[in-house]
């Protein structure tokens, strides 16, 4: 069972990209994109604030089943806060099993030490996912806030306002768990359909 | 018990910094270094080859108890290298139970994508070594070649030949292992003596 045909026109609705879903695209290659799934868990990792989010691609509307945010004060050690993105992840997907996992891919990072950081807490959380079975995939940012919001340089308040529209949430959930469900939800949107760069399994 | 006085020398023989072990120097803080241990986990994590090695510092000189390298081959996706770093170091402390880990801090990539694939592999090992309960030392890199060679800019051949020599092993490890090895060493010599800049725990 894959999401609706109408959340999927909803989805491609919201990308705004040169290439209308309507008109065929002379640049796209024939290879079939991911498969659709039911479950999948969406993490924007970062040392201080990992949004994690498990969305379920239901009907009438895809629904956001969990999602939260993964805090450490600035006041830990690093090792500390790594251990528990860990820790958090591994009680989250026992919860709430996924059959995927969604994360964004090169994206920008001011200097080296910003890079290796944020790599660390990466690092943490996709070992832990991949011990838990899951195949994770990665989809560049600029695509995700194209998906969700129908630009690439979307706000992260946007996109906290358009997941929690597409969730049908009755709240707006907080920016790092926003950022984690929007890419769940562009996941969603990109398997199962043809496309130039589909998500990449990492 | 700490290390021995001779192996003290040795490794402090072996600092070939502007700043003698013998004179004071005026810009040493007066802070106490961080205190000597007797088994110490060393890393040198890589995506694809992380040198790992355990290191007893016993009399008459620093035995290695156990070291290897973690290889992942190209062929592997990013996520199952993380996993296989994050298990293989859990098995290493179950088999070695060392009572702290050391690793390399700041050090250079080439680019932010090198960076952010080198901070994915020191996460997925930083959390693992976390939940096993050690505390984490971060020494810079060019600190681990004076100690162990005597200058900053040593090959990797030339500090897999002094690791042999100064923990007595009969065959010269490869090199990721010896490296790590050779960081193990460096947070002995570092370990129990004033110093302007101690293993930063992280």
């Amino acid at each position: 069972m894959g999401i609706s045909p109408k959340q999927f026109a909803e989805l491609q609705r919201r990308v705004a990209s040169p290439r209308r879903s309507d008109e065929p695209d002379p640049g796209a290659t024939a290879r079939p994109a991911v498969a659709p799934v039911r479950v999948i868990l969406g993490i924007d990792p970062s040392l201080r604030g990992t949004g994690w989010g498990v969305l379920s691609s239901e009907r009438p509307h895809p629904r956001a089943v969990a999602y939260g945010t993964i805090r450490c004060p600035a006041s830990w050690e690093r090792s500390r806060c790594l251990m528990r993105i860990a820790e958090v992840l591994g009680d989250v997907l026992r919860d709430h099993p996924a059959e995927v996992c969604a994360i964004e891919g090169l994206f920008y990072a001011q200097n080296l030490q910003t890079a290796l950081i944020m790599g660390e807490a990466r690092g943490a959380a996709l070992a832990t996912i991949a011990a838990a079975g899951l195949p994770i995939y990665e989809i560049p940012p600029a695509k995700v806030k194209l998906a969700i919001v129908g630009h690439g340089g979307a706000q992260k308040s946007a996109v906290a306002k358009m997941v929690q529209r597409l969730t049908h949430l009755t709240e707006i959930p907080d920016p790092d768990a926003a950022d984690a469900l929007a890419i769940a939800l562009a996941y969603v949107g990109e398997s199962g359909r043809f496309s130039t760069s589909p998500p990449r399994r990492v």
